[in-house]
């Protein structure tokens, strides 16, 4: 189902990175539902998480651990989110830590938490403490393409990316895997990504970095406008890469890292939306010109929230109508629906607020007939732009989250 | 399809209001789908209207009609929402006025039109043109019910009501028609409504009291988060009933007045609701001992929103953890998720955050299948508080709304 996306077949290791999975039984049968993500000593974290008051346990528990100890390894799994478990959740998943930490020899803070999955049941400690020692006899560092299979949920391809830049001193791996296709809004970060590179980078930058990518990739994405209570982004750097350590924005080699960096988010985050649930379309919305870059996003995110808008999409109807209709209840400082230009895959449909004369309802079919659409908004007012991809809203939808818990 | 809701069979004359209806043939074949609402000399009308910044057409010319004229005559047609059409509707819109009028010897300004159906179509003055004389040769006081239904669309039942209320000096009778079951998010007024009364009212008053009950009713529905450019609600007052004028709030008259125009605004807005695109739940999300009553709103708002919550609504499932993922997402000025009591018809789920325990997963299941649901949600914060009416998203909305306008 997903749009102009496979499942991956090929990710590079990380230096420093091994990956573990395992059939915990958790919610699926038949397939592994529990990874490890093991990062070598002197590896630095850096996090963003949901911004949902309802964070799920093992949200609170990753955010105190990231704040205390230097993080080594990274505990998954699939199939339940931990969430709306109150103080038990929260006990449940510094058990499953703890079960880790010992076999590893750490502190139990080096051990961040990551759950996803249906909300509102018990963790099944028992099952996943079983489960960890097998994660463990399958740690290796070409783990990736496994993992990126084992942290689904109703995705339905494994979703991730390998990208390597040349630095002044060494190549650099970065390798990334992300998970997640339905209660997509994130307001911070996506469901659960997770993506190591062997650079070498000052801790805070990394942080900041890691802020920086998302706001420009995960934050741009929508499905349903329904933020999660799980979202969790997390970005490791080994160290293991040859290259001075990156200690500030100022110098080629940030720029390199980050610039790659941000390539592999907006990957992740588009790959989320090809694969949202029952998407038959990809879709961009660029508004451009408005008053400020914060009404472009405020305007580009109400039309692509409108279930109107997205039945259209998934009907392939050039219903513009409801495009104008979703920008006219818009929040906005400022608009003039004189001056508004709509254009959809290039061809121009409306021009100064009126259907523009060339435009013919044929043209308008073939384009809203294409898997990726790219609808863009003029607003003709002042500099501000914003773009924000989503996904057609159909049948499909309905039926898995319907049926998601049956 | 809807809710808890059948076909309107009777509803009263008003003294001084005709209606009559004819087949104009403008989308719809072999039913009427023009309409002509007719008051006698020395009503008084009040209005509310879209603040969709993209008003359609008639909308644009009915505000500047009540500013500048004494209405007469409302003028009605569904098939086409004459928006979207730039300045040609409104020479459109105009030109039907002028027809209407003409015919009965008043000003253009005297004619209100309203229009609904699909966006950015011209609007077929011909065919209207030819349509107007043969309402006029229908015209009576009985039309009410041949009314609601000529003003349906997607409308799967005809909505109306009638209330009568003894007030000092006479009974007055209160008759409304409404229409509308998608693009149903009012930002002050639904679709299209009509409603009339022989009470006897000052007219900044009346206006004023529309803007009142429409503000807790028709305000409080939402289907899909979209607001029409279309919505307005007409109030015509004519004056016929014995009663002194009602000049101000201060007296019984007015009182009286005042809830039984609720009443019938409470009914026509959640009929709305209960004919909802593709509705088979009628649900009322109440917030209670919020911050304040904007902060109520917002939650109860972004529970009706969430399609997460709307397909469990859908499947009967008592998902309750996308509720509060909803309510997480919230922007409230406060809230503390330790406090949060959540029930469902009743039955408590969550107390102080937690789970309840007495609560089962059958107690859910149960009050979850049935075609009335109140979610309740208490902040145990301050006295906010807050209802709103919604339907859940089925896949008959995604085919209605895919297939529009096929």
């Amino acid at each position: 189902m997903a749009v102009g996306l496979k499942n991956i077949t090929m990710l590079e290791k990380v230096a420093g990175i091994k990956l573990g999975s395992a059939a915990a039984g958790i919610r699926y049968q038949d397939r592994d539902d529990m990874l490890i993500i093991l990062a070598d000593k002197g590896s630095r974290f850096a996090g963003v998480f949901t911004q949902n008051k309802f964070s799920a346990a093992p949200v609170v528990i990753s955010r105190k651990h990231l704040q205390v100890a230097e993080p080594r390894a990274c505990l998954v799994n699939a199939g339940n989110a931990n969430a709306g478990t109150g103080s038990q959740g929260e006990q449940d998943a510094l058990d499953c830590c703890q079960v880790l930490a010992q076999k590893l020899g750490i502190n139990v803070e080096s051990v961040l938490p990551f759950s996803t999955g249906v909300i509102g049941e018990a963790l099944p400690v028992n099952k996943m403490s079983k489960a960890i020692p097998v994660c463990l006899e399958t740690m290796s560092a070409d783990g990736w393409v496994s993992a990126a299979h084992t942290i689904m949920t109703t995705d339905t391809v494994a979703k991730g990316i390998t990208s390597k830049v040349k630095l002044n001193g060494g190549e650099i791996t970065i390798t990334g895997i992300v998970k997640g296709s339905g209660m997509i809004c994130p307001d911070m970060a996506t469901l659960l990504s997770f993506v190591a590179t062997d650079a070498c980078i000052e801790k805070a930058l990394l942080q900041e970095t890691l802020e920086d990518v998302v706001a420009e990739s995960f934050n741009r994405t929508t499905v349903d406008g329904d933020t999660s209570t799980n979202d969790s982004c997390i970005l490791i750097a080994t160290g293991k890469c040859n290259h001075k350590e990156i200690m500030n924005r100022d110098n080629e080699n940030y720029m390199l890292f980050q610039k790659a960096l941000k390539k592999v988010f907006i990957h992740l985050a588009q790959a989320i939306i090809r694969d949202a649930e029952g998407a038959t379309k990809f879709v961009t919305i660029n508004v451009i010109n408005a008053a400020s870059d914060i009404d472009a996003t405020e305007a580009a995110k109400t039309i692509a929230h409108s279930p109107l808008v997205k039945t259209a999409l998934f009907a392939s109807d050039p219903n513009w109508g409801r495009i104008l209709a979703a920008l006219g209840r818009a929040h906005l400082s400022d608009m003039d629906i004189q001056k508004v230009n709509l254009s959809i895959n290039g061809v121009t449909v409306l021009s100064k607020g009126q259907v523009d004369d060339a435009y013919t309802e044929e043209q308008g079919q073939a384009v809203m007939s294409q898997q990726d659409i790219i609808i863009e908004v003029d607003l003709a007012l002042g500099s501000g732009s914003s773009s924000i991809w989503t996904s057609d809203l159909s049948h499909e939808y309905i039926r898995i989250n319907a049926e998601y818990r049956s």
